[in-house]
């Protein structure tokens, strides 16, 4: 058994400190890497795929809004052309960075506000997939299972990787109980490894109402942005590991 | 006998129109686009890198501070670690441009105040050859002959392009006559054509004092920021055609 | 009779130049200044200020998205708070230039996909009207008569101003065509200097299946974006004079 | 005796968060609040005003070069007259933020790189003094005693306020160590005290060579941009109060 444990890197700017890369690297096994457009100057990128390639972590391209202000988070209502080109320029920017450390982009996970407007926005998906499929149709993308994102990735013949959120709640339909409700974000460590355990068994977790609700996920989704969260993500590890599973970058992309 | 024309191009952003990108590729053999950090945006870049590509001319980064207010002709006295990382960010995001046109980025050319910063400042230019060299040590870059920044490209092992400037004075030295100063700027097209056509066979030109003097250069910089401009630089290569002069992009970029 | 015409002016960016901000100020009587988010950088914007100052010209502070790239048209779906502040902050900003130019900010005018959204979006309204409030209580807005943006202007106390577009066809009941669909710019400057007139005098203009619609303003939006649109303003603005109606900036902000 | 304790605020920015104002807010007395061309997004200056104008705390424009991914520490080769623009717009944008808050902007200190290109550079020392004195004469300007930057101010009929940097030490001459030198940051929080306490009482302190030189100074600059600096500025505050000395807003600008 093996899973992929995916985490936002990169993500300061300038001057302004984001997240400690240096400890998620040393647990995840694929890296988001900001492409400067929500986050991210140069310098910054530069570094993070160094440590990533350093560690073998796979990089991966964390796509997002040109809005520095809003760090992505702000949907946009971008013309699907325009949004196709922002895309296409991170993803070969980030390229750069990681040929430099002598890696290369191994995949595509779109941020923050751009993630949740796809799940649904038809068109703006599919602006994005074109951007992947523009730059290199081998290169696998990551999202939500059963999103428009995943579908219109696959029809634009990318391969796909479903995510779970390793600290979220599920609603019965196993979508994300949304942020503001109560229960939505889990904070306790044992829960949390438990659920992602039976996540990768292919057994089901409770859903906030108690349902038993299925999560199929090549990759588990983790957060660094407080100390707390990568102690989570540390234990979540560790555990996966005692419980014989291997984290591991995914590779079998869904075609 | 053969040369190489090369102008600025994609210099346009969102909303705002600048030069006649269309008109200059018709003429030129090299397009210096801009990669969004003076000039650019992605919709801009994609859709220059597209029509050079369809029309055979080749594709080179223009690369510059990241200064969208100044448009790049402000000097930044940046740390040289951080410009090899903007140079580098740029030429990827503006190869993703050409590689979803089918081509890709040929060489480098440094823009505005960068351009003329690199002629004397060692760490600057240095940093921006470090750049290219970790992109692909293959990419030959253009610049001004006996520059600081040839110097050191050609010492981090770079091919490199000595240009000319169509319209422009030069000093006895065989420098550019500052812009400022009287004469400088020519504005005669046939006096132009005359001037690049003697480089072009390697014959001297009359420095802004009279004095013969030898230019050395493998391409040819014409500008296209005006319907003038523009005028001039057709008027130049349909003189260089006549007179058995074949333009093409450059080929022996020197090591 | 009399009547305000305003334009946008100080769109230009750096080394971009967009409209004709002179040809403009010797037409209309209020100058929907940008502030610098949209489009705009200082120097640009002291100048409109200080050339609108020159001649009579009411400055008033054309808000917008922060979104260079997309020049405002884009929809961000920014918290209120923050809108709020974003819209201080350019008001301030523009005040200075003003202030320089020993006049004021006499009133505010939201720019495109901001003021489309606040037709309709009632927080951003709100929030957009509280900064002019927060600012000074006594600084009218322009808008859309009906909209959700004067309705809330007015709420907090705000003097609010109806504006009808001069080159715009309208439905019969009384909103915007959208520009997408056929007719919905009127190009004739005869039939858009006649449909004026009619605006000013209280007379029902012709919707765009003919029926008879009364359209309220206190001020009439011009475009300069073209040689075209400057010369439909000019003969406007002649037509208006020759029937005897005085155009100068609106005095009379509703209550 | 009384003196004035200066501090940078304001240099979050969205998402990015950066120094502690709340904890600096109740030690210093005024309150250099950045205007957003290097750091400080509109919600981040609004909240820092209103939390400065609730302690009685006098806020400051803190302007800088329009450069966030350098923070303003990187000097830029401006032309004056874009360089007053852009000043002239930080300061209204500011002001309108602690309008908002009930205050107004007391005074203007240049930031970072542009604090030490005025040092010495007269031409934007003048165009920064300008934009002062356009935007309102009787606002005084802080800065390095003896810099081009306090006399240019002067002549622009400007009050100026000579500071010194309480963690600094000084040339024989003095002037600052530069930072890089072996020394010239200090650490002890009793020895800084001891220190400022001289400067407040016009006595001379030790230069880095020992020799006695004397620091005019109506404001001692404190930092926050570490936790160990809030901690030597609070026993700074403490110490002056301890020994006798008001710690207040600066009043009597030279003129």
């Amino acid at each position: 058994m093996r899973i992929d444990l995916n985490a936002d890197l990169g993500e300061s700017f300038g001057n302004w400190s984001l997240g400690d890369d240096t400890a998620l690297l040393s647990i995840v096994t694929s890296a988001n890497v900001a492409c400067g457009f929500h986050a991210g100057d140069p310098t910054v990128l530069r570094r993070a795929c160094a440590q990533a390639a350093e560690r073998g972590v796979a990089i991966g391209a964390q796509v997002g809004y040109r809005d520095l202000a809003g760090f992505g988070r702000r949907f946009i209502d971008m013309a699907p052309a325009e949004l196709t080109d922002d895309v296409l320029y991170q993803i070969g920017a980030l390229e750069a960075m990681a040929h430099a450390a002598g890696e290369r982009v191994r995949y595509v996970k779109p941020h923050g506000a751009l993630y949740n407007a796809i799940v649904h926005h038809e068109d703006q998906a599919a602006a994005v997939a074109e951007a992947v499929a523009l730059y290199d149709p081998g290169l696998p993308v990551l999202g939500l299972p059963g999103s428009v994102w995943l579908r219109r990735a696959e029809q634009a013949g990318l391969g796909t990787v479903p995510e779970a959120f390793a600290d979220r709640a599920y609603t019965p339909e196993g979508t994300l109980v949304p942020r503001r409700e109560p229960g939505a974000v889990l904070h306790d460590a044992d829960e949390i490894a438990r659920r992602c355990l039976a996540v990768v068994r292919g057994e089901p977790v409770a859903a906030i109402d108690g349902t038993p609700v299925r999560i199929g996920a090549e990759s588990l989704c983790v957060h660094g942005d407080s100390p707390g969260a990568v102690e989570i993500a540390r234990t979540l590890a560790r555990r996966l590991r005692a419980a014989g599973v291997d984290t591991a970058p995914f590779t079998g992309a869904r075609r």
